[in-house]
């Protein structure tokens, strides 16, 4: 029996659930005889560029069930996109240290990155099975019904704009929330599922899948808050003009146009509360509303400690198994994704192996069947396709009834 | 018997606990055979004034159980804050609905109003039972070992920074996220309990009860981050300069001093990122380093839908219950308090009734045991304090051990 020793990595932004795929890899990879060691690349493929590995062959179980449990790379992550030089270099470390196979754990640049290395691999002669594992709580990788790490995700934002939305009937106001995604809207329209009763909040969903326009924006906040004294409002941090520019530059090109950009040219969107405060302004200076708040709900989206959707907790650890047993077993090289039986008569999810092409660099965004047509909701199909993701857990708010009480001092009022 | 009739509002900022108060008191009332009605008053003061009163004698038990366990003023809230007219305009509806109990939940402001009132209802001649039941996050009342609706916000920062720090360690560099708070740094200081190891995160936190000097926090998070490649921050929104001034308007006069200001003259501090955008861009500029990311937690930290402390859900229905038995049987007046049994071994709280004047207006900060000398960390003591609070279900991260794999290719690197 050839001896076989795994590498898996972490790459991208992190999860709440990028653990289990992590644990479900090194778990299912140790109960293969073949397998000599499992090892975990630091940081991503920067760890593997610096042969900066920890060895999770003999990791204790008990402890690995905790890491899985945690939000967040516990590998460490990395923004690196590497290049064929850097494959070439990634590649001469794997066969140093004599690596058969090689699992990353991530989103469409990261499925890119083994798209590479495995070509280069060939091209050198050198056999190499690699696997990506689907991770982004954006959910806009191709091929799958949805992504690992999303539905989590949508659950805090569920979770957030429920009670954001009782908040603001308590005192009430325009309320503006920033929810992360640059060109997939499906975590900003996940505030849909926070809605429980006719009239409940966000009352208005901007998605990147639209192009954003702040005149019509500003009617519909105005119609609402007059229909209802007051108005929620869930907006992409993506969102941008007819021409493609985001929103949020139309502040930073105001101050000199420092937007921070990364290695691909985008600008930085998340880690700055800009766009909900240029909305917020806006509603305030032209519409004359006086108690407007913005949030923007950043980083606790996709790693505050404790909110779990726990099917997303099952089929994160099921893709990381699934990898390694593809892998092992057939000696595939591939995408893991993620499908659904639609013609089971509850959910029911599966998992397929599709070719690294069909998912690398490529961008899933929100069907046209999701999207109300007014441009500023979802339609039912998109609540239905969420609702079983968010899991069995998922908290309900009750808001009080309460006969009302006739008046006495002022009968008429 | 005397027929009673009791009224209940809710002022002030909601919490994740508040309709626990409501329900302890509108059960413990109906308990009492004399009590003919029992009203809840809509947005608060606004809503004895407006004569806008629901009826919950007849509420069902199991709906109002549900309310109870859901965040946010479940009969509207208000930033009312009434002076003399305004008592009187009240006590004209009190007296015209035979009222003869007000209980009112809410913070310093909401224990005025009630003292306001009772003084006039005296001076009138109007018998009238009066009490103020404790809530707020920002935990600055009088005479309170703490205030329900702290503990679950507290509960919502540290799993907040929990998560962000793992995902900080995952993709290092700063990260500085603002939590609620103008005097009191209470809810601030909760991060530390985010800390489970060494050189765990929040590395520095900043409290309003110290003035903050830009230079100083700077040099703080340099240190840090050359010692660990990262650093994680938490700030509250309410820190000021030595002369007083927030820091956050230091913008605001940038772009022409149009800070939004509330009845009491106050800056408005929450709803805009304008205060962590402004750290960011210190650290960006004046450090020359390259990530940094600012969040700001906004309204989520008092209405987040699903996280609740289970020690605060039972103090809070126990203070709603415990204001109405203090009225009923003995026809006290006054404001319920939540004091500690330091003499038990574990953690005991215990309830009692101080006079209205010993918590209204008034503001509590920080003892100064709690502070940490350095001026940007809280004491062991306050660790203490807080741990009991945050109650049973507290989740916990587990970092990944591994040993490391000796290089290969680079043996020395």
């Amino acid at each position: 029996m050839a001896q076989v020793k795994v590498l898996i990595a972490q790459g991208g932004g992190p999860t709440a659930v990028i653990n289990q795929s992590l644990v479900g890899a090194v778990l299912a990879a140790r109960a293969f005889p073949q397998v000599q060691a499992v090892y975990g690349a630091r940081h991503g493929v920067r760890g593997v560029l610096n042969e900066d590995f920890v060895d999770l062959t003999g990791e204790d179980v008990n402890h690995l069930e905790r890491v899985a449990a945690s939000p967040s790379s516990a590998l460490g992550s990395t923004r690196d996109k590497p290049d064929t030089a850097y494959c070439l270099q990634m590649l001469e470390v794997i066969k140093a240290h004599g690596i058969t196979h090689f699992l990353y754990i991530g989103g469409n640049d990261s499925s890119d990155t083994v798209r590479i290395l495995m070509a280069e691999a060939a091209r050198s002669g050198h056999t190499l099975a690699g696997m990506h594992i689907p991770k982004t709580i954006d959910n806009d990788l191709m091929g799958n019904d949805h992504t690992p790490g999303f539905p989590s995700a949508a659950k805090f934002v569920a979770q957030a704009f429920a009670g954001a939305d009782l908040d603001n009937a308590a005192l009430p106001g325009v309320y503006v929330a920033v929810v992360m995604g640059r060109h997939a809207g499906f975590l900003t329209a996940a505030a849909a599922l926070a809605r429980q009763g006719v009239d409940d909040g966000p009352h208005l969903i901007y998605l990147p899948e639209r192009a954003f326009e702040m005149d019509r924006f500003l009617a519909d906040v105005k119609r609402t808050h007059e229909r209802l004294g007051r108005c929620v409002v869930a907006v992409s941090e993506g969102i941008h003009d007819a021409s493609g520019h985001p929103i949020i530059t139309r502040l930073t090109q105001g101050k000199g146009g420092t937007a921070e950009r990364d290695a691909h040219g985008n600008v930085q969107l998340s880690g700055t509360g800009a766009l909900a405060d240029l909305l917020s302004e806006e509603v305030k200076s032209r519409l004359g509303i006086k108690r407007v708040r913005g949030d923007t709900f950043g980083y606790l989206q996709r790693s505050f400690l404790g909110c779990v959707s726990d099917v997303d907790a099952r089929e994160a650890r099921d893709v990381g198994a699934v990898a390694v047993r593809m892998a092992l077993k057939h000696g595939a090289s591939g995408s893991v994704a993620i499908r659904r039986d639609a013609s089971a008569p509850g959910y029911v999810s599966e998992y397929t192996v599709q070719p690294l092409e069909a998912v690398a660099a490529k961008t899933r965004v929100m069907d046209q069947a999701f999207i109300h047509a007014a441009g500023h909701d979802v339609t039912p199909a998109f609540v239905d396709y969420l609702r079983p993701l968010l899991g069995s857990q998922l908290p309900q708010a009750e808001r009080l009834k309460g006969r009302a009480v006739a008046k006495r001092l002022r009968p008429q009022g």
